[in-house]
């Protein structure tokens, strides 16, 4: 694992977009981090250069296989103040991912450090308008030339970086209708639902489009044993506030283990909210808003932090959520977090890394 | 849909690797095709040019999300004759897979017309020796530079080829012992088992690695739903010869539907074998073990062809089939099979395609 990192600059750096107006994930800065594996010499080669296209053999298991992890994060700015919010959680999240798909884990310090450095060069690309941030993509390929199935002997890991505006365009706490969807499955257990691989999204799409044709705006997944329990939506892990309860399923080997999911958890708890996971099945929800205990539904994610969902969709049944508004508990966590997020609030985790 | 294609010739030629020693994979010819898709255009710049690097922006969302499928044929030659085995059901498959994914399908003909002259200007590379043949990997990538996850708008579709031997080594119907896996799930109903798509072998990996850890040569894969139906081996459909009938586990979505597997259904019953399609769990298996009516077991694929099983492991058991030899009707599907692809013997079904 070599610990040096060696920077190339480039000569022009490109015109900033209208930070005003952005959108999600189509801008790129003028920096990006690489890093190449191979057995003999480990993670070596590790350089920040300017962002530019990647060369790869056609033959790249990437390409074929599927071999590739990725992680999503942000860089927060308040005036010349800029914050990481976790990193290190997303690279131990990125090390189970990379073992679920027998690929080299990474150094976690060194990859925090190196981000660091990363985003101090790219500061001017982050924008401080409300609900806006430096989007952070590490990920993993497998570049190896190779058509067998086995695990690829060479890797290569990027962190490239956008700035982003809300997830869900401008109005970020509007409420999103969701469908539940009762025939594709996401993930089971025993498989990869648990990692942030490629797959998984690919495995997804025709769910969404869906969803998107039938009016909803999001999916949400059911379990792929019993196709009964409440996993998580198309980016986003879900809460429900049953009873004054903040409940969330529990992490069951299919379900994406969120940063916002986690964080939200203790954040509640601090708060003072009792907070459940545990199993929920789809029946349990709709019934718990026939019985009037049903309080308030909303999705986490870095891409969208908090999103309230207005209403849920199964089957010919639909349920409005707070009369599809976003609800009180909603609106306190949306606050807090975003606020600690931004240093406009102290920050009594330690969550946030200053640069 | 455009019709034409191109070819940019290359200046010198590669020397040609020793056909006496290939492995699987590993060495390319001298060209490729590629074939670019837009909204706006759809497929177009059909083009086949020197074998090369490709170039992918770092935001590709190939790399991401995993959009990519492939497929996997094989040419045949004997003197100066070329047979391509049943190509149209390759990419009549291919655009399953693409549909599963959201991805736009391919013209039929155009792809086989195409792949045609490709194979016909690469002909020298095609070994002639035992269990040889020209390997041909058609996939099809996502490369818009998007990080959001939605069905990518810019695809890319390559055809690259590889002089290969036997897939397990030169001693092919040496029978392989399989490992039943009872923890990992390669696929569950409403996944996308059933499609040729790149995250489907990322997630086989770790089984892999355990079963050859183990002792093991494949995997053998139970269903995603009960973990007790017979699905597939690694790369390959699984056919049992029980009371002398060929059965295999019916398709049920989270198979893929292997071309040898329905050529060697097909096969069969002209050779006047019961055959008979339908779920089998691994107890039925071990149960016509010990009732002395499993009488063989193998694997069918366009890598190993047909390859006999030896033995299966299951949990604490073991069992052993046909004292670990190929048996009789596999070496008969085995024999008609080859030698209907090398054109030593007639083609009843008019599977071949000639040059
Ligand atoms: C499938 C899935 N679930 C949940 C999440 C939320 O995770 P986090 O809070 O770490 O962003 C994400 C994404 O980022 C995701 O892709
Ligand atoms: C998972 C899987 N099952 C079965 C097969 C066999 O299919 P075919 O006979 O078309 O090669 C393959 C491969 O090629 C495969 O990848």
């Amino acid at each position: 694992m070599i610990k040096q990192l060696e920077v190339v600059r480039r000569e022009h750096l490109k015109e900033k977009p209208d930070m005003a107006t952005l959108g999600f994930g189509t801008v790129f800065t003028d920096y990006m981090l690489s890093m190449d594996y191979n057995p003999e010499q480990g993670w070596h080669n590790a350089v920040i250069l300017p962002y530019q296209n990647i060369e790869l053999s056609p033959a790249a298991q990437v390409l074929h296989y599927g071999q590739a992890v990725f992680e999503g994060m942000k860089a927060y700015r308040t005036g010349d103040e800029v914050r990481l919010f976790r990193p290190e959680e997303n690279f131990r999240r990125m090390n189970q991912s990379n073992a679920r798909l027998n690929m080299p884990e990474v150094d976690i310090d060194f990859m925090v450090d190196t981000l660091k450095q990363l985003v101090t060069l790219e500061k001017d690309w982050i924008p401080t308008g409300e609900g806006q941030s430096l989007y952070i993509r590490p990920f993993v390929i497998a570049t190896e030339a190779y058509l067998g199935v086995r695990a690829a002997t060479h890797y290569k890991l990027l962190i490239i970086l956008s700035p982003v505006g809300a997830y869900y365009g401008s109005d970020h706490l509007l409420a999103t209708k969701i469908y539940v969807e009762d025939e594709y499955v996401r993930a089971v257990r025993g498989g990869v639902g648990f990692a942030k691989v490629a797959g998984n999204y690919a495995a997804s799409l025709m769910a969404q489009t869906r969803a998107t044709e039938l009016g909803y705006d999001q999916v949400l997944w059911l379990d792929g044993v019993e196709q009964r329990y409440v996993e998580e939506v198309g980016s986003m892990n879900i809460f429900f506030v049953i009873d004054g309860t903040v409940v969330t399923p529990e992490l069951n080997g299919s379900i994406l283990p969120g940063i916002t999911r986690k964080s939200i958890l203790e954040l509640a708890q601090h708060l003072g909210y009792p907070v459940e996971e545990r199993r929920i099945s789809i029946d349990d929800v709709f019934e718990a808003s026939q019985a009037g205990t049903l309080q308030e539904i909303f999705g986490s994610g870095t891409a969208a932090v908090i999103a309230p969902v207005g209403s849920v969709k199964y089957k010919d049944q639909e349920l409005v959520v707070n009369n599809g508004q976003a609800g009180l508990v909603t609106l306190d966590l949306y606050n807090h977090y975003t606020g600690i997020q931004n240093g406009t609030e102290k920050d009594p985790f330690g969550w946030c890394v200053k640069l």
